[in-house]
């Protein structure tokens, strides 16, 4: 696979009380195009990443409010994976270039989440769980709850060893103006932080936040035409498991990542050792802890070691996270996924001020639906 | 595109208080995968096509759900287009056999919807509207009134030519004992049934209805180890329009239809003319009129003239809607779609008992989402 990058956009992350769904869906979708040397004209597909709409907004049919916005009648597709919604798109779109069945496709990922109360957005998140699971009572802090404390037990992590990835992520975002929160963290702050869900506290938790994200994707054929840039996307892969963390082998292990981590670095003809940066779903402090090791960048049970070492910071071998992550540059469900590509772009372009990487010619974006039903794995090469 | 119909299945619709989602979605993947000489330890990818879940079911992250239910790890994708969400999920799934991705596909669609009380359902149904037209007070009855007020004004037709529709594809339901609604209707019944959105009444709308439909497609290549089977799918093609019926140049036509069909003819190699029976979406009975039209099956402004020459009833030389159409096989949103090439599979096996048509080789469905931003055709070919 080798799938042209044509532009990446992403709007201000944050609780934007101002703007609407269809405002950020806008935004994403001219504000990714401009700049592109594509008119929008040109766009022959559409894929749209997005969860809640239908709760959050009394808004499904999003492929016929994009041809509203773009005043196109191509072929415009919304998927929906829950957390992974974003990365869905993606690996959408890439196929269908990949397919020859498109020269290039629009992909847009959105998510508006502040309109509601938070009960209300909480126990619309928990449709991504299953219904045993919110018969039990359980909401997401808790389930990866379970997974740290299960975690600890295993393999001798500590609360403070959790605190290490907000720490990290908040420093990120503190340099990126688009992120939710800019600003750092303490190690005193994030222990003293509200208990959600034992032993994640209010400070391991992702944000409810709105925002948008946009990728312009094409075939190179059609991206001689216009394109200077050489960041491609060279694997995209998708494995999924149980909706019941119950139902799995192991629950320190998101087995739908390590087999779309594998597929994909086979497709991509790398291995985790050659991965430059990546983004992936921290979600909770736990998430990114388990995604360290399940894509293979060092052993299990050794991730937040790993993380302690300063490897995986800004200045490290392998800056994990440079946007903020979902913990600081915030979590619009359906556009997580999409951000993340944008960030592995703008680096992989060094447009990045002053949290740009220095070697950045192999990254990767991890995508996870619930806590782990879905993953979705990407590989972007930069060659020169 | 050459896209084998290994198998294909629907569970009975109808108002089936005593099956939640997850019991339709299971059986339709074990039924369709049943005797298709295929296990389901081979299938390489899913597709769901669902409008409603998270709203009716508490549930999305149907990726995951299916996930468990078949204990499969593989790529697992959902879309939604309103109630074109199962056109979509077949539409996406040829394109990754037709890409080369995977050698098979599973298609499944599935609404639950008579667990909420009517009002209720009403509200979800309209997400699939624009925020202007819920602002108005407009239903879906009232948006397709306001199209076939102005098609009476503009082609001379009448409420009497409206129920045309509904009592032909009553009649092909009383011969299908899958149908929600398996028993013929008179013309005094329609004209008599209580008034909507003037000038349909309530023999003139689709129900609200659960079900389930299973589609089992391949590439040649796999379909050769196991098929005694030559139904493939020719062409796939979506086309999308604005959300707002306001902003459409003509709100007699389903312009989405119209580009939809011309490029899946181009695709197939065939022309109208050449359809023997297709399968459209008749949610009102103008919608049936007007998809006649705008496949290329008669002229503007003569649908209902074609309809009434018994052309388009089992024994004429292109019946359409065989299976009761929505209006009487009844309309789980997101199975409607599956459904229509469950039913154009069987006739072209020449399965369909009473209900079977004579010349079965080349068949259209026409799925389409709200009032026409979306459309999805697939063009289905039979070789001896």
């Amino acid at each position: 696979m080798k799938i042209v990058i044509l532009n990446a956009y992403q709007t201000k992350f944050g609780e934007l009380w101002e703007r609407s769904l269809d405002d950020l869906i806008f935004e994403a979708i001219f504000e990714t195009v401009k700049n592109s040397n594509v008119n929008i004209k040109q766009i022959q597909s559409i894929f749209i990443g997005n969860m809640l709409s239908g709760l959050t907004s009394d808004q499904n049919h999003l492929t016929s409010l994009v041809s509203e916005i773009t005043d196109l009648n191509v072929p415009i597709i919304r998927v929906e994976s829950a957390c992974a919604s974003g990365g869905m798109a993606i690996a959408q779109a890439c196929q269908s270039i990949d397919s020859g069945q498109f020269e290039n496709a629009l992909v847009i990922g959105a998510e508006k989440m502040t309109d509601l109360p938070p009960e209300t957005i909480a126990s619309s998140l928990m449709t991504a769980a299953s219904e045993e699971e919110r018969n039990c009572g359980l909401t997401f802090p808790g389930l990866y709850a379970l997974m740290a404390n299960k975690y600890f037990t295993d393999f001798g992590a500590k609360e403070e060893d959790l605190a290490l990835v907000p720490i990290k992520n908040h420093f990120h975002a503190s340099l990126n103006n688009k992120s939710h929160f800019p600003f750092e963290i303490t190690l005193k702050q994030v222990l003293e932080s509200g208990k959600i869900a034992d032993p994640l506290k209010l400070l391991d938790c992702s944000p409810i936040t709105d925002g948008a994200a946009g990728v312009l994707l094409a075939s190179e054929n059609f991206a001689k035409k216009s394109s200077k840039n050489k960041v491609f996307i060279t694997a995209s892969s998708i494995a999924t498991d149980t909706l019941n963390l119950s139902k799995r082998e192991k629950i320190t292990e998101i087995k739908s990542t390590r087999i779309a981590s594998k597929n994909a670095y086979k497709q991509a003809g790398v291995e985790s050792k050659d991965i430059n940066l990546a983004e992936v779903h921290d979600c909770f402090s736990i998430a990114e802890i388990l995604a360290i090791e399940d894509l293979g960048f060092c052993k299990k049970g050794e991730g937040y070691i790993t993380i302690r070492s300063g490897k995986t910071k800004l200045g490290g071998k392998l800056p994990i996270n440079l946007s903020g992550g979902l913990k600081a540059c915030g979590h619009p469900v359906g556009a997580s996924g999409v951000k993340q590509i944008v960030e592995l772009f703008n680096q992989m372009c060094h447009s990045c001020g002053s949290r740009q990487t220095e070697i950045a010619d192999i990254g990767l974006a991890q995508n996870v639906g619930g806590t782990g039903g879905t993953s979705v794995i990407h590989i972007l090469q930069k060659y020169r």
